[in-house]
């Protein structure tokens, strides 16, 4: 495990400059969304880039079917995104992806659930969604892996470098850092685990999810069932001249920051794991309440 | 200015990546301790570097006289730092260093005094010493640097990109950089500018100065008089024996960290905006105890 400075983007460069650059093989990508469509242009500037999977037909509101995945076998690694945060599209669970290291950007759902950690050569996340502030990025990446970097990158971009140095190359992000510990603390003590959490984010999530499919078309969920995010709740009212309303109305009873992502537009609930099932039912009670006043 | 994700060696590699990479040319780098010859080594990892002075000979206990700077005149950058943490030794004033763009690592005396601004091409300076906590990093480039960033690299290390997203591409270290906020406040309105601010440090080091000078060598400075850091007060015992006693009886009066750093051993004083008078009079004041009851 290392503590890298600096965002997700960051990873995003750092992945295709250890593993991609030079090698003349293509890595593959599985775009589900603007986080993933972001990082496969950042490898790009590094190597070539095969889009195994592409949710852009379907204005990327799921994530692919086993049988719809290219994966090319000589691909020095596979791609993909567990969460996007604005099409609120997260894999129910990880698909099979054959023997390439699967790089994974983790940042927004990362200590929302398990997850089989031996399954990744690379999983990585920022901490500002479930872990601490912003400023350090949490990388679990694979000793074979590590060997590989190669020598002619600067050492903050060099994994093999920072991992023997134990992260601690030069002063790193401390306050970042030990806010993750308070947090990971939390988790295991207060909360009872990534299980327990798990049951939490499903029970937050579903109350909205079931909300908006009981309002008879009223408010429309972004993502299809089977892709659903527990994090993030895209969504949008049928008849768009009740957005602004909806909003106003949502910020009169504190509830904020509904807004829609400004490249996707409508609403949005992120429910991260520091957000109370207090809030969330709150959300649920206005949602059902404005939907009953305005629905024809 | 820009504020950047990660520490000063991060900018390290970013100023080669951006500026000497694929050019053909050697970069002049001027070597007065650790942190400018770390950085001609990560600058190799991109390109050629030329070291326009190297303070070995002298253990690195000054900063070059104009007339020993080889400059080539067809370098993309000259690069210096200008305080040396572990060496303590601080350019008094800027040299003369041609119409190629300056480069300066000012990441800790960054605000300890006035600079001129204008000559530099780009200033950096992580947070951690002057300005706030660890984890950004403030870039002060000049536009037509700027223009001159390469499209192949990824976003977070290309100047031209972050400069055109004002710093904000990503989340960016938020924290941190509320922190500086407060800091540069309290410079301007607590202590009245940087002006004073150098007024203050001066007379901080010249406290410790003065009481290695008129030791009669029991203490002994390792940078020479011109060059001597107004942050950092590296000296050691001239009877190495007295060390370790030195250092564990000034822990008994809470005065603490005076370990020298362990590239060089004995003892350092460093003396940040941070550290108020009273600190460093305290600190005086045991040394003229310790040497009283020690010094033959």
């Amino acid at each position: 495990v290392l503590f890298l400075q600096g965002g997700a983007l960051l990873q995003f460069g750092m992945v295709p400059m250890n593993f991609l650059r030079n090698t003349g093989k293509a890595a593959d990508y599985i775009v589900t969304g603007t986080w993933s469509k972001k990082a496969s242009e950042e490898a790009k500037t590094q190597g070539k880039v095969n889009v195994a999977w592409d949710g852009k037909a379907g204005n990327y509101n799921r994530v692919p079917r086993q049988d719809e995945i290219k994966l090319d076998p000589a691909a020095p690694y596979v791609y993909l995104c567990s969460n996007e945060t604005i099409q609120g599209v997260q894999y129910p669970t990880l698909p099979q992806l054959g023997d390439v290291p699967l790089v994974c950007d983790s940042s927004s759902d990362f200590l929302c659930r398990p997850v089989p950690v031996e399954r990744f050569g690379i999983l990585f996340a920022c901490a500002q969604k479930n872990a601490g502030p912003a400023g350090v990025t949490i990388v679990i990446i694979r000793d074979d892996l590590v060997a590989k970097s190669p020598s002619d990158l600067p050492s903050l971009l060099n994994y093999k470098i920072m991992a023997e140095n134990k992260s601690l190359l030069n002063t790193p992000p401390t306050f970042a850092i030990y806010f993750v510990h308070l947090v990971t603390n939390w988790l295991l003590h207060d909360i009872g685990g990534l299980g327990k959490m798990e049951e939490i984010n499903k029970k937050k999530s579903k109350l909205l999810y079931d909300a908006i499919d009981a309002s008879a078309g009223f408010y429309q969920a972004h993502a299809e069932p089977s892709s659903r995010s527990i994090m993030n709740v895209p969504f949008r009212l049928a008849d768009a001249a009740f957005e602004e309303p909806f909003l106003k109305g949502a910020a009169a009873c504190g509830l904020v920051e509904l807004k829609g992502h400004r490249s996707v537009g409508g609403c949005r609930a992120s429910i991260y794991n520091a957000m109370p099932m207090a809030g969330v039912e709150a959300l649920r009670d206005f949602m059902l309440d404005f939907a009953k006043k305005h629905a024809k």
